[in-house]
């Protein structure tokens, strides 16, 4: 047993930071502030009642016992679209909302081609076929018996902030960049079901399809799945969410969203692409000579602020910290700048560790507001070197034609009232 | 942009991976299984049916649309003891269901001195008062002002497992090891807030307390509340839950679970231990001269194999893999072996990284059941260099009045037609 006795007393009563918060801002010292009777500065001359809430018992145990959140946080889900749609294909991730770097299984975001699914695991089935020595058609236990790993990874839709290669959007940063999600997933690796099944020497190409009514079906170069992709079938500890893919998901770690295959039926080993509708006649990208990029895999090295972010009002002045999301898939990220003056200088962000490899790493940066205009704005860097780009920058390389692989540096001006909203600058 | 384009043709259609899973064991590779029509073996000879779910639209979106999981996975929920209550005051986590080492919120194990209080969040407060040059009444908007940290670590109910201090539990893992989870927490530093109230030269431990209706009190040494303690309002991502705590707790890593006081409301800096009931009457250790422990703040270095775990059956001879969590109050996880033999030899299993500290970390070992009986152990050890004892080692010390901080190496046993037992060796 490890027992810690009581220690007589603490070596000196210094907090090892020295800087002080509230002293700094508008919520002040509250000793100081004893007249005030603002709900940010209770005072202390007048004691708090006991609450309600402790002069009775609290609620007994839920059944069924899956909890869910405070009913004070209802606000705080996924969102369709602004703009009506007859057929909404995705929901939004309240990324303003959120802390760390994992996002809840009920608030990650979707992205459907013909719905979900209703899918009985003990019925479903992984066919491997193709170029291989021995095909495989697998249940869910089968696949559940080869050896597991947990690694966070995000997802994102290649077509999330699409809307900013024209203007400004007007909603906040879950309506503008909530196609982005992250989580630790567990499943098999890929390359040691293709082992068990034996790649023929002409395998090049990997085609994966998914068990909803669209059969949504991509081409995965072999070398990605001999590298880290995942057969998935854990979200965050748990199996899979149904708009997720229950019971299983293609994961391809930094690979834009839909080609992280859901409801995985099938992969079909070739030796060339498979030249899919969702690879010729979708998800290309049209440049300003009028070609298209095809195959655009790997999403780019991107960040942006979530806390303040637009439609969000600063309650006062003083001190609050700027924090936000970077990811890239090419690696880790490696840093963070964030500038409070429009990109004129930057400063450099703390980021929480442990930083991984293609997921979400949350960056932090103090900062004092004075009251006046400033605008916000973050820039990552990841292990390969690669550096978000201005939106002048992405614009001048891949034009305004295009509506997928938006990874523009965001810009939020604070106004001296403290309203945030989304800007080009 | 960072694009990837598509590869001309992978090096060579090798595995990194040699080991064969499929052909050693039960599930055989399925090509020489034409034969078969079990469940676990389909045949490819009888192409398998597009499914009912891929021949009409799936489900729209949910309203509202905070998500869960599929009704398939309808039995993994957090549950009441087996023995019935009049007064239920925990529920357990199921550990033999999950995955990785964060425990969803939903699964988060409960354990309530009052139930549940409903908190409005906007009138909530934290008073900060006593041997302080400053006391200090802090809405959450103030508090949620100052610099944030995430932070992965365990809690787990000094009471955990405490019926195997008497006889080997009936139970699943989740009965006999589930007042036990893990979360990634958001908070601030609780040194920070000290530091913004100055602590007086005679300060050494603190009193906190809770806004349920039993105001769950415990003591605090002040070394650990400027060492790593926080003050929490997120879990895995989101606010917390009403039942862990919403919309604030206290988060002393590596401690034993009830000192982790949710619905904080008050913090009282002293100059020595407060003794209230819950340290007194309740949650101190009784040993075999008669005498108790208290303050017995730190939980020991502990692991328990989840999969295969008690009230399971192993479905077939061959490859499976046997994985569990392990965890310390005093730090990481360096080391855990695996037993397959009640502890004669011993083999080192694998762990996820990063490794973290006062945080559950999964181990994995490979293994080849024969069909033979088994009894599985593990054995973790922790940076301090403490040694998970055998429950011998642990009546030795403690005895068996004791209800608090089982610790000791947990034992499943293998029969011949599959079944998991817990068994006492």
């Amino acid at each position: 047993m490890d027992i810690v006795r009581p220690e007589a007393k603490a070596q000196a009563p210094v907090s090892p930071r020295r800087r002080r918060f509230l002293a700094r801002g508008a919520v002040a010292s509250l000793a100081a502030a004893s007249g005030a009777a603002a709900a940010d500065t209770p005072s202390l001359n007048v004691p708090p009642q006991v609450p309600q809430w402790m002069r009775e018992p609290g609620a007994g145990f839920l059944t069924p016992p899956y909890g869910l959140p405070s009913p004070f946080e209802k606000h705080v889900l996924r969102k369709l679209p602004d703009q009506a749609s007859a057929f909404p294909t995705a929901t939004r991730t309240p990324l303003q909302n959120l802390f760390g770097t994992n996002t809840p299984n009920g608030l990650f975001f979707e992205r459907h081609h013909a719905g979900v699914p209703a899918i009985d695991p003990a019925q479903h089935r992984l066919m491997l076929h193709g170029l291989v020595e021995r095909p495989l058609l697998l249940t869910m236990k089968a696949l559940m018996r080869f050896p597991a790993v947990s690694r966070s990874h995000f997802i994102e839709c290649s077509g999330n902030s699409m809307a900013e290669f024209k203007a400004p959007g007007k909603g906040s940063v879950q309506d503008i960049h909530g196609l982005l999600s992250g989580a630790e997933w567990t499943g098999v690796r890929l390359a040691d079901v293709l082992n068990e099944a034996g790649l023929l020497p002409s395998a090049s190409w990997i085609l994966a399809e998914g068990a909803d009514a669209a059969a949504m079906t991509r081409s995965i170069p072999l070398a990605k799945a001999l590298d880290d992709a995942l057969l998935v079938y854990g979200q965050n500890g748990e199996m899979l969410r149904p708009e997720q893919g229950y019971p299983l998901r293609l994961l391809l770690p930094g690979f834009e969203g839909n080609m992280n295959i859901k409801w995985l039926r099938r992969l079909k080993v070739g030796d060339a692409p498979f030249q899919t509708r969702e690879e010729t006649a979708k998800y290309t990208d049209l440049m300003p000579d009028g070609t298209a990029r095809q195959f655009t895999f790997q999403m780019g090295v991107k960040s942006v602020i979530t806390a303040p972010s637009a439609k969000q009002v600063l309650d006062g002045h003083g001190f609050r910290e700027i924090s936000g999301l970077a990811w890239s898939g090419q690696g880790r990220i490696t840093r963070v700048e964030v500038s409070v003056n429009g990109g004129r200088t930057w400063q450099m962000a703390t980021l929480d560790g442990p930083v991984q490899p293609k997921a979400l790493t949350r960056f932090r940066l103090p900062w004092i507001w004075s009251g006046e205009e400033a605008i916000l704005q973050s820039r990552a860097i990841d292990e390969a070197g690669n550096v978000q780009p201005t939106r002048a920058a992405l614009i001048k390389t891949d034009g305004q034609a295009s509506v997928y692989h938006y990874n523009a540096i965001q810009s939020w001006q604070i106004a001296p009232n403290g309203e945030v909203s989304n800007v080009h600058v």
